[in-house]
């Protein structure tokens, strides 16, 4: 359920959390994600310009089944399903649920229309309200909140599919002038030194969490230095003119591939005209500003940057380990952790386990949180994910030794 | 600029046109398209389900970019050219005519809105009446009536387009209650014999034709004979459950490969439901009717089911001989003809010509008119064309031996 | 049966052989397949460069089976088979005949080894000529002619596979030093005029030849000139070098789509090396000689350049009319006619019609002979046939206007 | 250098080699490189099947191209070589040592012959004679023992390549019968328990071990439990049976695509024939023996397999802890940790260190060794490595809990 992984996942709460408050926070979290949308028109709301991104219409409606599949229909009595269709229409599983639509046709559906999803979405809202002023169980209460957690997942999808899909528009569209990525620079500068020794990584405190970072657990790490700074695009821009993607031994070998099948040139969103970097933004074409920081690059592109410069990128341990003490929260950062289960990682059973573990392939792990995360959303064990050839995420690097 | 191909076409004129005639021919057509989208959402305007399709909204504003770019922007002095970005958003050229959008992204510009594509409309209709006020040249006038038929050709387009995008969603919406097949039934029965000889193909006379048409010219034809009827569904029917889609021997080649690949089983748009076959009509899901004719299936299975029938397809010069004595024009007849250059057929120059018998490689030539055809658009002498391997025109079989 | 097509064909004779002379006219000819394996090492027998070549250990045990499966197993009583893997290993159909080796899998079949093959040879040879020794029905002597003429095909087939094979290998492998093309040159010059009219055209005399030339009929020609000349590399080169791959007017659509995806810049194993054409020959790397006639280039080529120079190609009965009175046989000449039955085509019954216009769809028609035919082989109504994008065999352009 | 990776890796020797002891190792692992080679024909030598694979004429020269372009060149006086074109037709690199030949295109390179390659081979042993006859320094020794451990390599992947390549003929050739698995038996049984804490990982001692196991470093294990015994054909047979093919939330999302994509069904190479179930193997097809240890399945099939049984699959470290205590040596065993660097990783310079690192990605570690391995080459603290979905090495399931 989230981004291309979808993943349902297990919670634990340490807490009780009051009923009001949680509806509260339910209706703000739902606003948001309609907020979002309102520079939006009708249009933009359909198209899905890849298999890997979906229309900002999916994102309304699937954040919205998911409450409706999961809460409503099992725990409201004499619940009215808002329509039979969308059952299928909107779910991202494969079977355990029923038929779906396919993947990729998702910007095919022009029916039902973007009002009859915002009438769904207040629909289920309705019920919601109805649901949380009632006397709830606990456990009803913890899927309401990974609820919440899902719909602040698909609020950063919807930013990034959005970009993403106005980039290829040739008329470089404006979603919002408040995008501009002028100012948005390193605090920090110089090395942090972490001692050798075990630490505990995971999340076993109170509050949420998701299941793949749960299970509070002992690695050992040795020496290492940590940049407190993230890379910027003029070191980057120094990489590129140094011939940095014409030179096959800084890469890895299927890097090398990706780079000339694709013939990547620079990191995604970039153009260079008439000899000056600019880059889309949602905030619409502009020029690059060399200071700020480095963003929309695949993990290859971080890999080779290291090589290039001589060092390396931390794993996702010595990032944990190192968060306490850096400024971290801008971009997702490229570690050099393979998305594995921890040692206590169990699959939870039923719709909402069903994917547990199921996208720890072929993925690399991001540390951090991006300009398009929700607040509050990330924590410094939260684990995120893609392939190592994707750019569409706010990506950024942070070198080690 | 004709459907995939799009081609510009030469014309000749035998008739002078009064030009208050034309500009009511020019307005009635220009609502004719408008009319065609009256029962869509605003949603239903974009998607592009495959590449050789295009969104409602793009059909809409590549028709009226015809008129901009080829008349007014050369024959109206101080025409105010509506929009810069047009003139290469809705260009299907590759390059005479500056840089344009990839086809197959044509369902992701969710940017110009409909609204400002029916803005673009209305501008260009109030220039060009401008224009058919004034006094025009016959050359002007020509291509004014190039672009009415240019238009009528993507008024069909549009709907076979919209009917192969709304049939993937599974809900199968209704575009109009209309549509319904049941009554399209044959009226003729039997054989028509016609004698061996010389006879003159293509067009010669009075009125518009395609400069693909032009260029009457002898051929010499065998004995023959040709059906007046074309095959119901309820021949096609038996054909299917006699083994027609697993007996290779019955299919060409390449036939084979693309029954196989593509897993066809029945003409598009085909589905047994509890052993009931039914359609997806642009009136919503219908059952089959067995005496009505058969419709949208591929050269390949035309040619599979005149095999086995003992049978072939008619010639295009067969057709065109014969269609002066039979009943055409709800389908579209796959010939057995290649579609290649008649004899005088020459290439115009500039940017109308620019394209002329581009297309003329692995393409059959289709004779007749179908449904979705604009009234008064076809004649006996139109060649239509397209892949053998296409089913989404409304295409039929007429059988000749 | 036929190269990639394989199609068996349908055979009339209009007088009878003598047995002796048969007898010898097959040892003949299967001594000659041989023999054109005589450069060859036991290595350069096994490999297929891509799916519509084959090795040449297949043409030399295809060719053998045809003998073994459509004659002795059916004509020639206690007839041993050779082995009992090789009726499908050899095979090029699809189903009447059982299972067979997928066709891109055909250079991976390592056994059964060279020697096995000629030993298949030999012992086929050693049965039909005890069965050409005794008294044999005319319908087998039609079917023993049948499989001379596939042989021979199969015996350019092998030169031009070998040679696009070996043109793979950085070491330009020399097949045989003979095969220099130097002395390749046009004897005629100018243009031959032929007049309006009603021609036969087909073959309807007397000897052997396909089914899908048979049948001699009517065709009305309209005026038209032919060059007595084709076109050399020099006046190829003029078209390099004036843009022609570059100058996407010249081109079919498919074809600038052709020429980009595969970044075509000239013909087939041309290569140019510190500023001189160069070309790939069965008797290695040589120069390309100006004077000399072009080859392997696809109808694309042909047609881009006919179009460069003002000119058409001629359509096939253009080409048989003129025929007579023009110098032809070295190259393949691509006409503008595509691969389509003639009036009176019927599909002959059994394993040997199985295939019979299997193939006619989305080709076209090539005319005369080239340098790798057999001799005698081909005749003025010979109808060869390859896609339009086919370089590999020695083709070239006839101009016509 | 290292199969489909080709990696060439660092060396460190903690004890001098005699050049006597040297000299006779070399000489007999070339030898044995070639008693390999003996029960093959001429032809066997050629095809390659699929991309990752090899002819084993490739891995005859590619490996003493690995002592010509290393060693002879550099560091014997007056060496002349063998032939000025085998430099780039063996070299598995990109550029750093010039031009190649495509990895897909290694099975059409029919010259230099079968013959030429042992020529090759004895030209260049005559040559290593006179070198490691001669006084040698450390480096050029430590490089002669890495081209030794190069070339038993591929040893393992020349029979692996091989029986790939057979096992597409439908004749099923054997190689040698010797190669029966009827005796491919556990010896252990039960699970062996380690307590949680720090362990020491990878290689630090004498003898020598490639690049990416060196650097002995501390980790972190919690407590686990693994089998002593490898998953068996019976137990296996017991998951398709249970329908593990079939069940989407058995399998990792990429699993499941890859099932289903490519029709899988079992391991590699069986087949079910009259209702038993068989396996190709280098001595033939041949009835499964339900006792025997599984082979050649993927990491996804061993990921289902692992999930259906409620267990998992061990870390590498834990692997390597536990391997001490177990029995292992006839699989390479599928583990749950992806193919990274460890912590003192770094790559060598100049081409022996061009590639080091640069498989880091999208691969998972394999523990143990096969049947093919050769004896002696591997080791307890050795990582092999493989993309998720492969399945013709010889690779096996160990249960971990």
């Amino acid at each position: 359920m989230r981004h291309m992984n979808n993943s349902l996942l297990l919670i634990r709460f340490m807490i009780a959390t009051k009923p009001s408050v949680l509806l509260k926070s339910y209706l703000q979290n739902r606003k948001q994600t309609e907020d979002l949308c309102s520079p939006l028109q009708v249009e933009d709301y359909a198209p899905q310009a890849v298999i890997f991104t979906s229309p900002p219409k999916w994102h309304l409606a699937h954040t919205t089944w998911f409450f409706e599949e999961m809460i409503l229909k099992k725990y409201l009595k004499h619940y009215p399903i808002f329509h039979k269709d969308f059952g299928f229409l909107f779910n991202s599983y494969y079977e355990t649920l029923g038929k779906r639509v396919p993947r990729n046709q998702r910007g095919i559906m022009s029916r039902p229309s973007v009002d009859m999803i915002y009438a769904y979405r207040k629909h289920v809202d309705s019920y919601m309200k109805e649901l949380l002023d009632s006397a709830i169980s606990e456990s009803v209460e913890e899927l309401i909140i990974l609820g919440i957690n899902h719909e602040q997942q698909h609020q950063e999808l919807l930013l990034t599919d959005l970009k993403y899909t106005l980039s290829l528009n040739p008329t470089f569209p404006v979603y919002d002038t408040g995008f501009s990525l002028v100012n948005d620079q390193n605090t920090g500068s110089g090395w942090l030194k972490i001692p050798e020794g075990i630490y505990k990584i995971g999340h076993d405190s109170e509050g949420f969490s998701f299941d793949n970072e749960s299970g509070k657990h002992k690695v050992y790490l040795h020496d290492f230095e940590i940049s407190k700074a993230l890379v910027t695009n003029e070191a980057y821009i120094e990489f590129i003119e140094d011939g940095g993607y014409e030179t096959f031994n800084l890469w890895l070998d299927e890097g090398w591939t990706w780079v000339n099948n694709n013939d990547i040139r620079s990191p995604l969103y970039w153009h260079k005209i008439d000899g000056i970097w600019c880059s889309y933004t949602l905030a619409g074409l502009q020029k690059i500003n060399p200071k700020a920081i480095l963003s929309h690059i695949s993990y290859f592109e971080a890999m080779a940057f290291a090589f290039w410069k001589g060092y390396r990128l931390a794993t996702e341990f010595e990032w944990e380990v190192a968060s306490v003490k850096i400024d971290w929260g801008k971009r997702w950062e490229w570690t050099n952790s393979a998305y594995l289960p921890y040692p206590q990682f169990k699959t939870a059973s039923g719709a909402v386990g069903e994917y547990n573990g199921k996208f720890m392939i072929n993925q690399m792990v991001l540390r951090g949180s991006s300009v398009a995360t929700a607040a509050g959303h990330s924590r410094n064990t939260y684990r995120n994910f893609f392939h190592p050839h994707f750019q569409w995420q706010f990506t950024g690097i942070r070198l080690a030794r």
